[in-house]
């Protein structure tokens, strides 16, 4: 076994999830993250902490749902009871195909993922870790080697997280401290609250609040969103590209939207329940060890000079305690470049410039 | 996808499990029966069931134990709860190499199954069905090709099993209303009471309470076992290979063994509890449909002409409502092949002949 599977699996473990002995823990992983998983349960075992192994396979949930009349039992009982248990869940994605569930009708995806609310609760509430093993599909979509690929990705997930944290704070502190955050570059102007809200430094750890791995983050739920925005970084989304989408926001809700490719696709998610048109989440990507962007969510949105928002459920850890912020079936990210055009692209905070072009204010470049 | 595989996974859930719209499924799959779970999937979904698919991988589980101290917590609460809210409960065998945890030390396995009584049990109390996917390694296993397996494997599971359950009735009948079995041939004379306990007519369906598919055996749970018995067909336990075990049993307990070869592994097994130096089963087999030895005990225990008998668990199916029969966190078949000598291979219960080198008193050619 490639020595890094090792790395990673034990840094899921150890920095990640925090894993300690007698856990519950259950590993997630689809068909081509078998590599992973065996170092994983590797890890598990040495640390003495319980192990389930749950397959995530997007053909098995793709032929489950095809051939499913479509009136799917709210939260199935065992499946409901495996993840209440649960203090851990670690999620590996890593499948053959990353189009293996594009035929799923957008209606019958959202019925799937409505009666299982529950249970996705249930996971959140543990500590749970999302990380995805470096396959053959994944070097594919990037348009990459193999080889190439598994550089990048282990690039990005084998850092010095504890550095980057500290990297992090700074704006964490700027938009605990903040009111408003505004986004404006051609053909985005944005503005959304943040008052009162917890910005989440993410370190790729649960002792950050912070559930991916690689991350490189910084995070909050913004509200009363007003204007329009674009999101010129092209994604992959249940198996279908979404490309240049355009969403414009009126009283925190979308009320208009376009895109060049996937429209239907990104009218199925809206259409999803009510929260699926109110966003959940505003990013900012910190991580300049992801150099590139691999049509990959978990790598895209982290990457430096790039700013994300996500349709649907908040996070918990930005809400005041016992407050509950945006809720919904769906989180769906979708992401902006900033580093593209000349003075033009700014992240400001009441009023202030805060990222101009890509650039953080305390860094050299800044104008 | 093969035409066999669909029907396969739809004999499995109509006939073997008798899945209702409802149920809460649990369906465990090792790696390269990826095929089989996806077409299980699309079957479970058909039927309007609930599906959790968790991987039996035995390279997973064997990091996992290799890689523990071996004091195993007893029941982790995430996985009894998930079996324990299961009504069926699918294992989908096949690996990529048969020999996946030959390295695992005995003491280890035998911990880490002492450790999940409570779990295994909980998957007894359910709808469970055990199959097989033929895989390649399982081909190799069986000295065959690829296709020259898939050929013999379907054909020993998509069967007329009603007419079969038909056939195996007779012998049922002989065992319900007989008290003594005695088993002769060269090397082995065996007696073994079976008075008030009930033979189950195994014809591949719960319905039947039969677990297997294929299946095609009757069986019972035999007590006071006493003499001396050789299992002459060979079969891989754990990856090791077992070769001419020969038991010694006293008041109905093994007091001596050897093996020609794996003979460390029966002491393993024989070791693992109390239980496990008692039988647990006495199975006839009647599946005339599986015509030669493939180092598979799914398969080998139902050839005609074979007599197997295991260490370890009875199945409650057996016993008079509300009594125990042997207690055991194993239950290892091992075989002995009836067709071999001369008049001298005989089954006979009460002292009437009912098997003589391996036909049956009611078949022609029974002299």
């Amino acid at each position: 076994m490639d020595e890094r599977v090792r790395e990673h699996a034990e840094l899921l473990i150890d920095w990640s999830a925090r894993v300690e002995p007698g856990d519950d823990v259950v590993v997630r992983f689809d068909a081509a993250a078998h590599e992973l998983a065996v170092a994983t349960a590797a890890a598990l075992g040495e640390r003495g902490a319980n192990m389930v192994a749950v397959t995530s396979s997007e053909e098995l949930s793709r032929a489950y749902q095809l051939a499913h009349d479509g009136d799917f039992e709210a939260d199935p009982a065992h499946e409901l009871a495996l993840y209440e248990r649960a203090d851990v869940v670690l999620s590996l994605g890593g499948g053959r195909n990353t189009a293996a569930s594009a035929d799923v009708p957008g209606g019958t995806a959202q019925a799937y993922a409505r009666a299982r609310q529950g249970i996705r609760e249930a996971r959140l509430d543990s500590r749970w870790v999302s990380t995805v093993h470096p396959t053959r599909s994944l070097a594919q979509q990037a348009g990459m080697a193999y080889e190439e690929y598994r550089e990048f990705a282990y690039g990005a997930i084998l850092r010095d997280w504890e550095r980057l944290a500290g990297e992090m704070a700074r704006l964490k502190e700027l938009f605990d401290a903040g009111s408003e955050v505004r986004i404006r570059k051609g053909g985005t102007d944005l503005t959304m609250s943040i008052e009162g809200r917890t910005a989440v430094n993410s370190a790729a750890s649960v002792a950050y609040d912070s559930h991916n791995l690689p991350s490189g983050e910084v995070f909050t739920a913004p509200y009363d969103t007003e204007g329009e925005v674009v999101f010129d970084v092209p994604i992959t989304v249940r198996g279908r590209r979404l490309r240049d989408v355009r969403l414009t926001f009126e009283d925190g809700a979308v009320v208009d939207y376009a895109a060049a490719e996937g429209e239907s696709v990104v009218g199925d998610l809206l259409d999803t329940d009510e929260g699926a048109r109110r966003l959940g989440e505003l990013g900012v990507g910190m991580n300049r060890g992801i150099d590139r962007l691999t049509d990959n969510v978990l790598f895209d949105e982290k990457t430096g000079d790039t700013v994300h928002l996500a349709l649907g459920r908040a996070y918990d850890a930005n809400l005041p305690e016992g407050e509950s912020g945006n809720d919904s079936a769906i989180h769906v990210d979708l992401i902006t470049d900033m580093s593209g055009e000349r003075g033009s692209a700014t992240l400001s905070v009441d009023g202030e410039t805060v990222q101009r072009d890509g650039r953080f204010r305390w860094e050299d470049g800044f104008a």
